[in-house]
Parts: C-alpha cells; sequence; structure tokens
C-alpha cells in the first residue's frame, strides 16, 4: 500500500504539537518511538516525526485543531494489538502518532444503571476487572485482552468470544466522546437505552478505525454476572450437525447459550500431540466437535437445560457423543482445548490465515468448498477451519503440507486469500467479520463491496475529514 | 412549525410522476387522498399535490430520481401510524406523499439462519406472523402493530413492549435497502451478524425519519419462540423499590426478564374503576405495582426461577406483596390491568402526556420532581407515571383535575411539557424516548441537544440530501 502523499510537518509545526501534550510526551527518538511503528505480526512497520501522548481531551483536541489547521495526519492509536495496520503509520509516512494510552481514567463504574465510562486508553483487562469488581460482567473478552484498550475495541469494533450472547463492541457501548477532525468535542456520554432525539451518530465512529473521529470516551453496558455455568464438549459428525446442534440449542435454551465453537478433528490432533497434560474428553474420535457453554445469572435450572438439550440431540442423531464438565476445572480443560488451537498451529509448520463470515447455515458449505479450493491450490495442505459458528465466523486457517517449505507456502498466502475470499463473496460473507480494513485489505474492499455502500463510504469521509487527516490511506 | 418554501411541481412534473407508478397509483382526488394526510391524533392535517403507490423498488427509484432532478419534496409514508407528525406532510407544503404501502412482500423467511426479509410496507403484525409460521418470534411488539409497517419502525426507531430483552428497532435489523435522495439504491440486505469491512451506513438510516434515504427492505433478526412464560403481579411501597427489584431480577433471572412494567397504584384505581371484568390480584393496596414477565425458549426451570426472586425479594423487604400467575389466563389478566391503563385515562378526563427517558436508577427521582412540578403548575392535577422501567422509558401521563374543564386543562399542554422536559434534560435524559422528533418536537431540539451533535446531524443531511428534497421540514 502507498504512503498518502503528503508533506512532512515543519519544525516549527512539530514544536506547537510538542508544547500540546510537554516535550516528556512528544517522542522524537527513533528508539522510543519503536514499539509505537510495528505491530505484532511484523507485517509493517511505519515511520513518524513523532509520537504524541496526550494526557487529557483537551489535549486531543488541541491536536486536532493544529492538526487541522496545519494539514498534518493523525494516526490514532490505542494498545497497538491490530491485525489490519490501521494503527501504524506508514513507512516514510508524515503521520504524527496519536497515542491514547494516558487517557486510561475510568470516569464511572455505575453499577444501578449497569454502565462504565471508561476512557479511550483503558485497557480492556482493567475495564472486565472494573466491571467484576462491583459484581457485574463487561463482556467483551478477546485474545488481547491485557493490553488492548477500549478505544480501539471500539474503533475496530472487536468480535472475540462474549459476542454470540452479548454482542461484538458496537452493542456494548450506549454513549461516546469523540474528538473531530476539526477538534470539536461531540459529548455524546449518554446512557440512556431510549433515545429517538436525531440521528444515531456513535455508529459512525464505531468500526471507523480512527478515519472519521478519535473516540477519546464511551458509556460501556455492564451485565449481571453469571451464576451458574454449564460446559460441554461434543463430538458431531459435520459442520450441518454442529449447526443443526446450534439451532436445538437456541430454541432450548436461547439467551443462555454464551459459547458455541466449533472445530475439526484435526485440530484437536494437533492440540493432543503439542499442548502438554491435554487429553480427548471422549472416548471415540469424531470428525468435528463443538464446546458448548451456558451461563445464567440464575443459579437453578441450567444443569437441567443442558441435559434437556443434549438429551434430545442424541436421540434425533443430531450428535455423537457428549460430555458434560462434572466440575469448573473439567470446564477448564475442556475450554482450553479450544484456545490451544490458534497456538498450536504454528508447531505444524506455516498457517495461511483468514477472518471470515458466512450467514450461519452455510458455514458447511463454505467450510467444504473452501476446504476442497485449498487443497486444490496447494496439494496436501491441511485447512483447519475453527471458529464462533454461532456468529457465521470461521478462521479459516490453512496449515501447509506435511513435511512442505514454510517459506515457500507462506509465499502462496495472497493466492490463498483471492480463492477464499472468491469463495466468501459467493456465500455473500464478509471478508473481514472482525479484524477491519486498515492497510492489509484496503486494496480488496472495492472487489467485495457494494458500489453505492462504498460510495457512501467515501462521501461520509470526505464530509467529516475534508482535509483527509485521519488516519489517512486506511479502509479508504 | 412552518412548511418549507418550496415551489409546487409543475403539472408536466407531476404527469411524470404519475407515469412511473400508473395513473390507478397515483392519487390526486382529495377524498382519495385524505387518509394519508391526517395522523391518528389529528394533530397535523397536511395538503399535497399528489400521493404516489410504488409498486417495486425500481419504482421508488425512480421516482427520487425525477425528484431529485426537479427538486421535488417527497413525504415518506408506511401505516401513517406515526406520533410526531413525520410521516405527513405539512399544510400547504409542495411535498408529495410517498406511500410504500404496495412493496409489502416478505421476500424471505430463512428460520435456518433466524432472519427473514420484509419490504417496508410489510404490516408489523404480518411479521411476527410469518416469523410465527416457521416456530420464531419477531420480537417488535407495539400498540399500532395491525397497520404499522416495518419501514416506518425501521425511520422512527420503534421501541415498544419487548424492547427491554430483544432491543430497540435498531437492534433487530441485520441490514437494509435504501433508495437514496438521488434515486440510487444501496443493497444492504446482508445476513450477517460480523461484518467489519467499512463503516456502518445502517445506522444512519435507522430513526433518521425518512429524512436521509428511503428504507425499501430490511433483514430482519427472528428468535426462538418462548416455550415457557412466567407472570407476576407485585405489590410495591416506592419506585426506589421498583428499580431495586429489577436489579434482583436481572442479576437472578437476566437475559429471561422480557416485561418488567411500572404502574402507580392510581392507574390501578383508574383501570378497576373503568374497566369491565377487571379485579385487583392482591389482597391490600400497594402504592405501586410492578408486572414482571419472565419467559424462555428452555421448557424447565423457569417457574423455580421466578419462586426464587420473589422470595428473596419478600425477604430482603424489596417489595410488600406478589402473585404468581398460575395459568394463561391469569397472566392474560396482569397483562390487561396494564395494558388497559393508556386506555382508562381518557375516561378521567383530558392527559396530557410526555414519551421521556432518564437513566434507569433515576427515574424514581425524575417521578418524584416532576410530579411535584406538575401539582404546582396545575394544582390538583393528578400524574400518572407509568411504562417500560427496564429502559428507563416513562410515559408521564398527567390527568387533569376532578371535575376541571378539560378544554382549559389540555390548553396548558405546552407549558406543562416544558417544565416536564426540563427536568427531562437536568437528569441527562431524553425528551423522546420512542416516538421521534417528526414535526412535534423540532422546535425543542436545539434546547436539548448537544450542539456539536445537532452541527453533525445537520451536515449529514445536506451531504446525503442536499436539494433538502427527503421530508424536509422534519426532525431538523
Amino acid at each position: 500500500m502507498n504512503a498518502p502523499h503528503q508533506p512532512m510537518p515543519s519544525a516549527g509545526v512539530l514544536s506547537r504539537f510538542a508544547a500540546i501534550v510537554g516535550a516528556k510526551h512528544a517522542i522524537t527518538n527513533p528508539v522510543e518511538q519503536h514499539s509505537y511503528l510495528v505491530e505484532m505480526r511484523g507485517l509493517y512497520h511505519g515511520r513518524t516525526p513523532m509520537v504524541l501522548r496526550p494526557g487529557s481531551v483537551a489535549e486531543v483536541a488541541q491536536i486536532l485543531t493544529l492538526a487541522c489547521e496545519s494539514g498534518t495526519p493523525i494516526v490514532p492509536q490505542g494498545g497497538n494489538t491490530g491485525l489490519v495496520g490501521a494503527q501504524v503509520p506508514h513507512e516514510g509516512g508524515a503521520e504524527i502518532v496519536l497515542s491514547l494510552t494516558r487517557l486510561n481514567r475510568i470516569r464511572e463504574v455505575d453499577p444501578s444503571s449497569s454502565t462504565m465510562t471508561c476512557e479511550a486508553g483503558v485497557v480492556l483487562q482493567k475495564a472486565q476487572d472494573a466491571a467484576a469488581a462491583v459484581d457485574r460482567l463487561f463482556p467483551l473478552s478477546l485474545g488481547a485482552e491485557g493490553s488492548c484498550t477500549i478505544g480501539g475495541n471500539l474503533s475496530t469494533n472487536a468480535g472475540g468470544t462474549g459476542a454470540l450472547a452479548y454482542g461484538i463492541a458496537r452493542d456494548l457501548a450506549l454513549g461516546l466522546e469523540v474528538v473531530l477532525a476539526d477538534g470539536r468535542v461531540w459529548n455524546g456520554l449518554n446512557k440512556l437505552k431510549k433515545d429517538n432525539t436525531g440521528y444515531d451518530l456513535k455508529n459512525l465512529f464505531i468500526g471507523a478505525e480512527g478515519t472519521l473521529g478519535v473516540i477519546t470516551a464511551a458509556v460501556l453496558k455492564l451485565f449481571p454476572r453469571p451464576r451458574a455455568l454449564e460446559t460441554a464438549f461434543v463430538g458431531i459428525s459435520s459442520p450441518d450437525a454442529a449447526v443443526a446442534l446450534l439451532n436445538l440449542a437456541e430454541e432450548r435454551a436461547g439467551g443462555t447459550v454464551t459459547s458455541f465453537e466449533l472445530m475439526p478433528r484435526l485440530g484437536i490432533d494437533f492440540v493432543l500431540q503439542h499442548a502438554s497434560g491435554t487429553r480427548d474428553p471422549l472416548a471415540g474420535a469424531h470428525p468435528w466437535y463443538v464446546l458448548i457453554e451456558l451461563s445464567s445469572p440464575a443459579t437453578s435450572g441450567l444443569h437441567a437445560i443442558m441435559e434437556e438439550l443434549l438429551s434430545a440431540a442424541l436421540e434425533r442423531g443430531v450428535i455423537e457423543d457428549a460430555v458434560l464438565a462434572e466440575s469448573l476445572d473439567q470446564a477448564k480443560a475442556f475450554r482450553h482445548l479450544r484456545h490451544m488451537l490458534a497456538e498450536v498451529q504454528s508447531r505444524e509448520g506455516g498457517s495461511i490465515k483468514h477472518d471470515v463470515s458466512v450467514p450461519v447455515p452455510r458455514v458447511p458449505e463454505f467450510v467444504a468448498e473452501a476446504s476442497r479450493a485449498a487443497e486444490r491450490l496447494v496439494p496436501g495442505c491441511r485447512p483447519l477451519p475453527f471458529g464462533h459458528l454461532g456468529d457465521g465466523n470461521v478462521h479459516f486457517n490453512v496449515s501447509q503440507p506435511i513435511g512442505a517449505d514454510t517459506a515457500q507456502f507462506l509465499a502462496r498466502w495472497e493466492e490463498m486469500n483471492a480463492v477464499v475470499h472468491a469463495i466468501v463473496v459467493k456465500f455473500a460473507g464478509s471478508i473481514s467479520a472482525e479484524h477491519g480494513i486498515g492497510q492489509l485489505k484496503r486494496a480488496l474492499l472495492p472487489a467485495v463491496k457494494d458500489p453505492v455502500a462504498l460510495d457512501l463510504m467515501r462521501t461520509l469521509k470526505r464530509t467529516l475529514d475534508p482535509k483527509n487527516i485521519l488516519n489517512p490511506g486506511k479502509v479508504l
């Protein structure tokens, strides 16, 4: 992706930026800048004249005002855990990095209204902990939760493992505070569940990857903490059977189904082989597996619901076998099998990854067709599709053939992407279910997006950021 | 409210509009136009040169193309049940009424993906029935469901009685099809739960009351049908106790609480006096009442959850008394008391109404302060606040003093509104929780809305409808 052609800010402008936050928080030393310029997968290495670390919303507003006036491009950054390169500047780019990590106050935890008001730089795990401290649940949960931030979660509309029951990041924000491209601050920090006084502005900024405004704070929804938990590990014959089981679970236990994860036998084999202390919960082998978790704030009744569900599924031939966790330790062991899936793939060589979604009932067809296509492209490769079946979200990862050259296999990344994404589009799916567009998928967008939608997006970008200073060259 | 100053379309332009839909569906006869020009409360009487009844999305697109080219203003209309005058043209206005009622096809019901694709003119009850026919629930439910339409529900972001558990209209749409101000059609009819490929466009059009685009179809979410239902009628001492009970219910039965309605003793008195065949479910009198409904797709366990909840509430002194419905008939009788509340007020003379919301924990303070202020303004008036406590949504209605002159009391409508809305604003609430802005509350908006939000709204309106042809003079 080309860097946008913008002039480097002058020394005079840079010193004005530095004066806003103080010299200590205006980083120009390349060594100190390093961690803001590379991302975790090492796909992008950016450059910047200055990293700014404002300590207040007022400072963010002053920075944007000066950026607008001077035409200086800005890259907002949270915990720098994004997977599509949205949060790092371009190579040789003139963008200033605006790190929100010092805006890390939890302004309020209000259990009575089941809300929490967090600044953009609050680390997700801190937000979860603050909710737990008042006996509430903040359900957003994902791998990077120890370092990703609320601002980044909202700007990328993060998904994660709680989405089936509690929704994606977009669903978890009641109100926002946003600094606009011209430095004005929109205070939309409301706690209301119902407010029909005008257009929905909040959802414009959520998922916009910092290209329409800078989210500085949010009112987040809290939920009652689950008191009952039932976890089952289920052996099934096919993804079709998994969809049937999901439908049955939603009928019998809708609202309490908080996890529904699909895994292929190959994935379980990888885990059992490479992850120490793991064991197969079921006696026989099955082609596919589902991890179901039911949870509820009610203390009684859930065990019976899970037993009824599994009995009905066995009777109808929907499942082959199942085991219900008898203790919290056993439940943890079941979840561990699922969590290790992503990690153990690296022990089997290179893996080409896709974060896609299709309508839930089409997941089986998609998995079958994409697997065949991958095997046609690279004979002997090993498709390992797994993920959040209840959201139609498949991590369609493909492991290299046994004994093949890893570099040679990974060199076919884009070719493999093209083949898989073409099938996603055929099934009316999305080529980015959770991670966003950023730099990584920007060039792919015109091919998969409705042209009117793309034009509306460009119109909104020009309207809200006429000088193209907010994260230029990302998304659009 | 002043009509926008736009010239009447010429006879030539009108005949081109008529040609698009055919003479039969281009109504110019005032008698046939009548039902499109008045609304149910009789607050607004509009005029129009022509009512157009297109039969397809292509015809809607042609109408908007011609409207854009000729600068003709358009008022989109569904079932004409809106309560703020958004759906009727201005008096002496030059606007053409675009009735969407012939776009009444249910394009698809897809139980496997739990979605349904409805055109804008599908009546809400028909949509509910189509979902029920495949053993699913479409949970949007409101008084006008026999005549309001899906397009109107989405354009006004309807709330209704199912919002606590299932969300408002905005939460129930996965995808939209929208005709833009220039006649282009945006096809955003996706069924995906997760799609992070760009800006959220859907929520711009939902709740915009037809001022940013014309919604022609939507993909709606379906839910499992409840199999178990528990209904309780509870006597309590105060709204504070009701909030405590709500918190307890969400802790103990979160996810299954599908109704939580607050009612004052005065309301129950009105119902028992004026609605035949009603009886007080509880032996003693209580200052306030709550109707709780739990429902669940699971067949077992719910009765125990409700019993546990009520026992805990009694033990802690949160409630004074409660009765659990022993049959479906009894549950229906409990609900009937709540449903009759709005109707029986007319039997006690004039009633000044407010559809407002405040953060849930502030409902008690709001009710107390607004009641005192109303009584100060009109001594002897009888505040009757009731509604969806779980959503913070209070229908703060005020009945006239006993024996007072009804017309004289109703003449103070705007004065009473001003007093109540000032208290709503003080509590960070919304002066329109469910009904929207339309013509009725347009003049109030600048006083209650964040100025940056209002400016963003104006900017979006100018961008998406530069010729101001979509429902001009509504909302903004």
